[in-house]
């Protein structure tokens, strides 16, 4: 597909929906994959209030295809699916919408395009002990789907929300075998669970554009053999990874998450194996310096 | 905007609803405009069954400016407009919908288009003896512009289904004040409306493809002063045309309609004039030998 002309009736359509959606990468991500392998589908942004007839429409519109879905409809939108898989209803909140023929199909692309990061990373996760900072919707996302499809040692969760870290350590234990311990928040906590993880999955957003010179580990507390994951990808390399990379740490962006959980969208939409490199380098142009 | 990598969450979105919908002309000749005047708008198709939650869709859709509207849906879909004019409820159809900030305006631009197909010739119509031959959903929108928006004398309908002949003669008698004779198409009456009328205009499906062989009106009954309009526009020169041009008669092809009637949505998309020769190019290539 050269440009807008060749949009012919049987183009598919994908779109974006959240409130608000000015900045989405979304439509410029997918657009140019499909453009990469020729595909005849087109990728649009709709700033949406009204998610049960938004949802009502994609299902009347055949060629409404897929849906990619951000805040603050992330979790309401689950009731209108006519399919969520168990793990996406444990993690409460999903980001894919996809339409085969009326019947709408929801799940999180999140969590797995974390797990991707690290396994890409060359990260061996089996046995190993994981401390999770935060217990938010990434938190949620990310600690489901290492509890199911990897074989870590423990998961310690640290967060100053009580009340959400005690209910993801209830809803993990109840719907995974994972070996959890979770813990208030504070330097004390964090440094005894430092001293014991090998793996650390910062999901707060504590770091994130415009407060980039906040990180929640101090760097005293880095050693080498860590790795440190951070779901922040504004900026590019939060203080967080910087200080962890210059001890000696690997470091995993938060734009690998980013960019894998569009990879999933897209190969979900499409049926086809995502251009990887495109997608990122799209990523990479609009958020670089 | 260049191709699809463009498309960002400002774009706005249009589309054609019908069902089938797979041979329409719409979004190549939208887009080709979009393209032309740089305009940061996108245009789709959807197959639409379920009209009600298409629109539902269309207003929880910010950006999702503005619809075409094509068979089986222009008569039912007046019910869910927040806004129809009169005229267009008195024909009883429209082809499109614009969504102001949720909310829906509808009208019809089919007699528009046709009116400004016949002024762009050249035609005078004040004072003239009308002869339209039908009285479907397209003679019912022709005739009201007209009798709205010209000084036309008289018009005569002619149709071979009674009903739809009474109904449209008494809509056309409630809601304007033209001239009306109605009378069931036969030989003897389309001689003798032959023998009166300065202006022909052709409003059934006689003469489409495939049965591109057959014209209502016998080439014995044409007066070179007459102009002739067809409605069908494929082939492009239906045999009626082609037999009135070589009487010397005027002839104004259905396609000028259906390039007019695109050119009127696509102003009311955007707000700004069209670029009616790239649109009718678009038509001309895709429709031509």
């Amino acid at each position: 597909m050269k440009d807008i002309r060749s949009i012919s009736p049987s183009t598919q359509v994908c779109s974006v929906i959240g409130n608000p959606i000015a900045h989405s990468l979304s439509p410029a991500i997918h657009n140019a994959a499909f453009l990469e392998l020729d595909l005849d589908f087109v990728y649009v942004a709709h700033r949406v209030e009204d998610v049960k007839n938004a949802l009502a429409g994609m299902r009347a519109l055949n060629n409404f295809r897929g849906m990619s879905v951000t805040i603050p409809h992330k979790t309401v939108i689950i009731k209108y699916m006519d399919e969520v898989t168990e793990v996406d209803r444990s993690i409460g909140s999903i980001n894919t919408v996809i339409n085969e023929h009326g019947k709408l199909l929801g799940f999180g692309t999140d969590g797995p395009g974390a797990l991707k990061a690290i396994i890409d990373a060359g990260v061996e996760i089996e046995g190993k002990r994981v401390l999770m900072l935060g217990s938010g919707g990434a938190a949620r996302a990310i600690s489901f789907t290492l509890a199911r499809n990897t074989r870590l040692g423990e998961l310690s969760i640290l967060d100053v929300n009580k009340s959400m870290l005690q209910q993801l350590s209830a809803d993990l234990s109840a719907g995974t075998d994972v070996f959890i311990k979770s813990e208030l928040l504070t330097d004390k906590s964090l440094g005894l669970a430092m001293e014991n993880a090998d793996i650390i999955l910062h999901c707060t957003p504590i770091g994130m554009q415009p407060n980039q010179d906040a990180s929640l580990i101090p760097a005293g507390l880095f050693r080498p053999e860590q790795v440190v994951f951070d779901v922040v990808y504004t900026p590019l390399e939060t203080k967080l990874l910087a200080e962890a990379r210059s001890c000696g740490l690997k470091v995993i962006s938060g734009i690998d998450m980013f960019v894998n959980q569009a990879v999933l969208q897209f190969e979900r939409f499409t049926g086809v194996d995502a251009p990887v490199d495109v997608m990122r380098r799209i990523v990479m142009e609009r958020l670089g310096p």
